[in-house]
C-alpha cells in the first residue's frame, strides 16, 4: 500500500507534496494551525521549546504510529484515513499515557517523517488532527510546543506528551493491593470492533450509526482524561491505560504488583452486548474484543475496595494475593493483545 | 539497501532479531544498558517516565534519524554503520539542541522502529549508543528514561531530550544585536568532510589517523556540551546549533533577529585548511565543507563585542544591521546546506 492520497492535496491550483516545498515553508504552513497553550513559555522556531512544569517535576511519554502498523492509508473496506484521523490518535494515545499516571498534559512535541509525495494538505490535516484532538479531549494546558521533519519510505509520527503531576505522586502500575477493586473509565472493545469494520468488505456507506461510532472510536480514540488525575485524587493504587488489550494491559499490573486481577465475567458481557450485532456481521467474537482490545485508550484502575468510585469508573473485576495473572471467576485467561513484532 | 547486518546478531547461538524476541524481552535486553541520572525520578516501565525540573520550566527538543536518509547501514566506502554509530549520533544531535538554548540535558525519551529482520544485537548496540553519549559527552544529569518500540519498513530513530535551564534565561536565534561577534565552539566542516569519505571509494582500511578522525565526527558529533551554558552565563545574546550547515544556520539567526552575519574570511581558511588533503582526495572544496557542513553539531554563539569569550569559542565574524542575510567580507553567500524534503 502506498500513500497515494494525491487527490486530497490541491493546494494553490496544484497538488502540492512535501517534496515541492522546503522544510521551512511546510513549518510555514503548520504553525499557524496550532493553537498555544499557558504551558507554552516559548513555541517552535528555536532549536528547543520551554515549557512550564510548576510541579518541579516533569511526565514525559513517547508513541509511534507506523503507516501500515498502526494505521492503513487506505483500509480494506474503501476508507481513506485523513491526516487528521492520524494526527488525532497520535495525540490521544500519548495524552493517555500522561492521563494514566494521574497527570495533566502541558506540551506535545511531534516527529513527522514523510515520505515525498505526501501531499501538504495531508500534512496540514495532520496538524489539525493534532491541535483538535488536544482541544476535544479537554487538554487545557497542553498546546505543540515543537517537532521535527524528515522524509523517509513510510509516514512515521512519533509524539513525546510532557504533563503535571499538580503536587500529586504520579500512580504507577506496580501498587494494586489484594481485595482492591479493579474499575474501568472510558469504553472497552469498541476500538477493536471498528478495526474488525475497517478491516472487512463492509463499505462505510453500509454502516449503520452505531457502527460508524465504532470505527471513530478505532479512528479517533477517546481516553478519558478526567479520569487519570480524578482517580489520583481518589487515591487510586494501580493505573494503565488500556493500549495493548484489556487481559495483556491487565496482566501489566498483575505482574508488576505481584497480585492477580480478577475480571468479572458480567462487567465483560455487559462491555460485549452492544458489539455483539457487529460481532454477529463480521462472524466475529465481541467478548475478544473486550479482553484483547486496546486502542480505546480506556483507563484502568485500582482502588481500595471502600474507595467510593469517581464518577465515570465501572468497577469490572477484584484483585487477589497469589501467583501474578488475569483470571475471569477464577479460571486463568490467556494473555492476548497486541505484540509490536508478533506479526 | 537493506538492513542485512544480521551476521552481527549472534545471540543464544543463534542470529536472533527483533522478530524473534516479544517487544517486553527486547525491552529487557534493553534496560540494564541504560544508565540512571538523579535527574529520573521514575525510569522506564510504567506509562510514562517522571524527571525533575527544578527550575520549574523543562526544554524540550525532538529530532529523528531515518535510515537511508540520516545514515547508510552500509556506506558506499564499505563502512557498517554499527547500531552504537546510530545510538551515539541520535543522543548527541538532541543534546545538542539543548545545548544551544543554554541548558543542560536531564532525560531522554527514544523512539525506535524497526524493521523485524534488524538484529537484536544490533538494538542492543544502539541502546549501549546512546547510553556512552551521554556519558563521553558529559552529559551527567541525563539518562534515558523511557521509550517506544515499533514495527516499520525501515529503521527510524526519534529521540527527544528535556533539559534544565537552572534559572537562566534561553538563549534564542532572535535576539543578535548589530556590531555583536558572532562565535563558534566545537568543529565545522569535519563531519561534511566524513560524510564525503563515506560516501567515495575510499575503503576505511586506506584511511590515514586524521581521516579516520573525520569520519567520527560524521558518525559520532561532539557537539560541545560545556559550551551553551557556559555562553548563556557570559551573556550570549543569541544562539543555534550547527546541525544543517553552517551559513543555512548562521542565516536562522540572520532572519529570526532581522541583521546581516558577516562571515571572516580567515575564519573559514582556518577551518577548512586541516580539511584541504582530504579535500583533494576527494576532489572537494574544503570550503564547501565548512559553509554548508553542519553535523559536526558546533555551537554558533553571538556575543557583544567587548565580551570576553568563554574559553573554547573562536571568533569568526561579527553582527551588522542591515537586511537579513550572511556574508563573507561583505559579500553574499547562497544559503546552502541540508533540507530534509530537497533530495
Amino acid at each position: 500500500m502506498r500513500p497515494e492520497t494525491d487527490d486530497k492535496g490541491a493546494v494553490n491550483g496544484f497538488r502540492a507534496s512535501v517534496a515541492h516545498v522546503s522544510e521551512g515553508e511546510l513549518l510555514q504552513r503548520i504553525f499557524p494551525l496550532l493553537q498555544t497553550s499557558q504551558s507554552a513559555l516559548l513555541g517552535p522556531g528555536d532549536d528547543a521549546a520551554v515549557v512550564a512544569a510548576p510541579d518541579g517535576r516533569v511526565v514525559v511519554t513517547v508513541d509511534t504510529q507506523v503507516q501500515n502498523r498502526d494505521f492503513r492509508l487506505r483500509w480494506p473496506n474503501g476508507y481513506e484515513t485523513t491526516g487528521t484521523d492520524v494526527g488525532w490518535k497520535a495525540a490521544a494515545q500519548n495524552l493517555s499515557d500522561i492521563n494514566a499516571m494521574g497527570a495533566e498534559a502541558t506540551s506535545m512535541v511531534v516527529s513527522l517523517t514523510l515520505p515525498g509525495k505526501t501531499p501538504v494538505a495531508w500534512v496540514e490535516d495532520l496538524a489539525r488532527g493534532l491541535n483538535t484532538a488536544i482541544k476535544d479531549l479537554d487538554a487545557v494546558e497542553c498546546s505543540v510546543a515543537g517537532g521535527d521533519l524528515s522524509g523517509g519510505s513510510e509516514i512515521v509520527v512519533t509524539v513525546t506528551v510532557l504533563g503535571n503531576l499538580a503536587g500529586r505522586n504520579p500512580v504507577l502500575r506496580s501498587a494494586a493491593q489484594p481485595d482492591d477493586v479493579i474499575a474501568l473509565a472510558g469504553t472497552g472493545g469498541r476500538a477493536a470492533a471498528g478495526f474488525g469494520l475497517l478491516e472487512s468488505g463492509h463499505r462505510m456507506e453500509s454502516l449503520d450509526e452505531e457502527q460508524m461510532a465504532l470505527v471513530k472510536n478505532q479512528l479517533r480514540p477517546l481516553p478519558p482524561l478526567w479520569a487519570g488525575p480524578a482517580a489520583a485524587k481518589a487515591g487510586a493504587h494501580a493505573m494503565i491505560d488500556l493500549s495493548d488489550g484489556l487481559v495483556r494491559d491487565a496482566g501489566r499490573v498483575a505482574t508488576a504488583s505481584g497480585v492477580v486481577v480478577d475480571l468479572d465475567p458480567a462487567a465483560v458481557e455487559h462491555l460485549a452486548e452492544p458489539l455483539q450485532s457487529t460481532a454477529e456481521l463480521l462472524g466475529a467474537n465481541a467478548e475478544d474484543w473486550v479482553l484483547g482490545g486496546g486502542e480505546d485508550h480506556g483507563l484502568l484502575v485500582t482502588f481500595r475496595a471502600d474507595t467510593r468510585l469517581p464518577e465515570g469508573f465501572v468497577a469490572i473485576g477484584s484483585i487477589y494475593a497469589g501467583e501474578a495473572g488475569v483470571t475471569m471467576n477464577g479460571d486463568p485467561l490467556k494473555i492476548t493483545g497486541w505484540d509490536h513484532f508478533a506479526h
